[in-house]
């Protein structure tokens, strides 16, 4: 029988200071009802991102989340219906679907995909976070065999992907995160040729045992202290990638800049350039192939972290601020039944 | 008949804080003579240059100036005496001869420059300034008919020059200076659409009225509160030309950096290029041909700020600091004889 209900979390309250579950609340209304040119789509993985945090703060490159209205977020559904001569039921689609079980969007906000490998790939190494590393990494920051890379929140979804395709460059690759759990994971699992954990020690420093011909290539998701340490190890023209600043996302007073800019981006003539995936649409295809390719082949190992429950959203985002996953963060909500 | 004597002046001491005319000695000693290959030189015009001071604070793209030895500086100069066959006495070479009347260096030290248009072209429009200003703004800024370009001190050596070849590409030109007098020398001598006194109006807020349509370009002398005053008006896919951080140079205590580093490097995709003109060696006649028919056509006013004197070159980089000079600010030591 058919579901005639569907759940959705409201973000019920902004949060003041760090996110905390309190701030979001599940509601239950009537199963939405596709208008002409509209699908209704059944939510199958909701994707968990520390941007979904910056878009609380005001408007980024979206529209701020106001209190009072559904989470945004990336998903991945099911076609139910369509209204659509575009889809059919049974499509597996995406789109910003929200944080609910059930949705109904007009078919020109959605996307249709093809599966490559298992579904959870579709949001890991071929979704947004798989398509960030791979075009900051290589378009911008271009590393070559023998140069150092360095990546910040490398244990989570992003940095995962660009420590493995650095290395596939044959680069010299140190992650930084947040614990020696995590670290352990990098160099161990992922291959990773150092880590460290900016708990336990000074960045700048340990960067002076770890990278010690200097950084040619920084890819920054975190900015804040660790932007400033490795900043201070850079080599003449080496490249910055600007993905994020997590750092400064889960608050209300976000912190001064690193010392160091404008001067250090002078004297040592770096590149330091911000972007965002979807400048990089038109080259997205190629880019799906060519990471399929590698998660087949095992060159990049494909690290997921599944949270069971569109009720435990809430908590997955505020634990994913805190650094508790392992690569990409999933909320799974529904299989598939076509 | 020949002076027996040289004069130069000795970074006595270190400032501490702020430069004084104090940290400097003015001494005498014998002519210097010149080795196997090396030539004698009388200085002409010595370079005053805001990062002179940033060379006493430690290593930057040269070696720190110490205290104790003679005061570094880029300077144009006259050949007395030739021990190398590739210079001959009345040459006009350029070097960095040091705060001085007279210098042996090295032929492999030494640049020869042809003259076009007045002497102090060499140092202004033609030298290290007006060429600083040329590729920053033209390779790395690149600003497009109808694009607004924001340069900060802008009554200086470099951003006078910026801001008249940034007209000269049909973009909106606003400048940044620290006094009335200097705005009113921009807008009315130097064409100038708009100027902002930081010293009188927060520079973000005045650039909503002096930028209506947001910054594509703003190419950045100063660092500090003005960088992260235009950078909070920078438009998507701006571009930022990092070129020195002058509001740094003077003091023991760099601040902090600008606050939206690097969060709003990721949400507008900006690209923050930091760039040193001797990095551009290969294309400086292009350069020089090109700066020198701007201003034998007077499509650019070249401005020089001229000190008399060798004793005078300590107040007159003090005074640099302060702010005190409308564009490229020389010291005059000598005349050709020949």
């Amino acid at each position: 029988m058919a579901a005639t209900e569907s759940r959705q979390i409201t973000l019920s309250e902004s949060p003041s200071g760090k996110l905390l579950t309190s701030n979001f609340s599940l509601e239950t209304g009537p199963m939405p009802v596709p208008g002409d040119g509209e699908l209704l789509i059944r939510v199958l993985y909701i994707s968990i991102d520390a941007a979904n945090r910056a878009w609380m703060q005001g408007r980024t490159y979206r529209d701020q989340v106001l209190p009072g209205t559904k989470m945004a977020g990336g998903a991945l559904g099911e076609v139910i219906v369509s209204n659509s001569p575009d889809f059919a039921p049974g499509d597996i689609v995406e789109a910003d679907m929200g944080w609910c079980d059930h949705v109904a969007l007009p078919a020109s906000q959605v996307q249709k995909r093809k599966q490559r490998g298992p579904l959870t790939h579709l949001q890991s190494i071929l979704g947004i976070t798989g398509k960030t590393a791979y075009f900051g990494l290589l378009q911008i920051g271009n590393p070559h065999a023998g140069e150092t890379v360095v990546v910040s929140a490398a244990a989570g979804a992003v940095g995962s992907v660009v420590g493995q395709l650095a290395k596939s460059r044959g680069a010299r690759v140190v992650g930084i995160a947040g614990s020696d759990k995590k670290c352990a994971w990098l160099t161990d699992d992922l291959g990773f040729d150092a880590a460290i954990n900016y708990n336990t020690e000074p960045v700048m420093k340990a960067l002076k045992c770890d990278a010690p011909d200097g950084v040619d290539v920084f890819f920054d998701n975190v900015g804040g202290d660790i932007f400033e340490g490795v900043l201070f190890r850079m080599n003449t023209h080496g490249r910055i990638v600007c993905c994020g600043a997590v750092s400064q996302y889960d608050t209300d007073t976000p912190t001064h800049g690193p010392r160091g800019v404008p001067g250090l981006i002078v004297t040592k003539r770096l590149k330091v350039e911000g972007f965002i995936v979807t400048d990089f649409h038109d080259q997205f295809a190629k880019a799906e192939a060519e990471l399929a390719g590698f998660a087949a082949q095992g060159s990049i190992k494909v690290a997921e972290d599944i949270v069971e429950g569109l009720e435990n959203a809430p908590q997955a985002l505020v634990g994913l601020l805190s650094g508790e996953n392992f690569g990409k963060r999933l909320v799974h909500v529904a299989d598939p039944q076509s």
